[in-house]
């Protein structure tokens, strides 16, 4: 059964191009307009598939999240150990700073720091990615541990909540402008609080 | 001698304006409409003074920095030590979570944030401050090393670095909701890193 016109356009590579987008530039730098062309829908349809550019944008949080989610996993479970992931994650912002593209940061991150607690909405999809990514961490901290590597009496979620706040920072430090050497010499250090 | 018509505003009350409310909302989420009602001065009064947004973006942002470094220059000649200065001053985002204002983070992060690399003016800016930043956290692990809690072979300017990434940190993780005792307990986690 036909249940109205299908759309005319593919609602994954469109939600995608807009993910694109705001990671780049940030919610209030993008227009309508920018997401309209870089999604390649009418207006029409993209208030009928997706309501408003607030929606979109909590989609393309979500989105993020999940990938970047994936991502990490997928990294830690090829990895030697708990700690050469977390190590390597951290140093991966460092390398970052090679290509431009790198600069743009973390969608969630830069989201944060664009909302803060202004909108409840952006907020608790913010909130819920940190926990996500903190849960990660966690993780590999009691994988750590079980490999001997962090000391079994030391709490894996602060831990886990450290190597966020570092990974944070260091975002914040490469999207400044901070030199790839300097990045790398922090996160070594921010290492040491694991060991 | 009187070099055409006064100023009918104080251009310090009315710059102070503007910083107060681009650290609340941000470059893009602030409409020129917004400045001039905040700054309570009219359009053509503005452009004559500032020129334009951006401009008085810049100059709030060199504002803030001097505020804040001098701020925590005479947070640091008040401490009991370089360490004291440096845990009290982490452990004061902890803090500012219990106001709704002390959410909004720091203007120079923020703008880190926003604007990354696409304007080099802006770019530029951020960069000295959080060199500026950096320098007094690298003062304050000299002073701890006379002082004789930090290694006398330690780099301080490594750990002052270190510092501003932590304090990057957590300034995004409050942003984005995290509790104070989370906060404390990272800070003091960031601490073990100096000692």
């Amino acid at each position: 059964m036909n249940r109205g016109r299908p759309l005319e356009f593919d609602p994954d590579t469109a939600l995608e191009a807009a993910m694109q987008l705001f990671w780049s530039r940030g919610f209030e730098a993008t227009s309508l307009q920018d997401l309209l062309d870089s999604m390649g829908i009418a207006r029409s349809s993209f208030y009928q598939a997706f309501g408003s550019k607030q929606e979109v944008f909590l989609q393309a949080v979500e989105r993020y999240r999940d990938y970047l989610v994936g991502e990490l996993r997928a990294s830690m479970e090829s990895a030697d150990s708990g700690l050469a992931f977390i190590e390597g994650t951290l140093k991966s912002v460092a390398e970052d700073t090679k290509c431009a593209d790198g600069r743009r940061g973390c969608l969630v991150f830069n989201s944060a720091a664009e909302f803060g607690q202004k909108d409840p909405e952006v907020a608790g999809r913010v909130a819920a990615s940190i926990d996500a990514f903190t849960r990660v961490f966690t993780d590999a901290v009691r994988r750590a541990q079980e490999e001997g590597d962090v000391a079994p009496e030391r709490d894996p979620k602060l831990l886990g909540r450290h190597v966020v706040c570092t990974m944070s920072g260091l975002r914040t430090l490469a999207k400044a402008g901070a030199r790839r050497k300097e990045l790398v010499a922090i996160a070594e250090l921010a290492m040491q609080s694991l060991g």
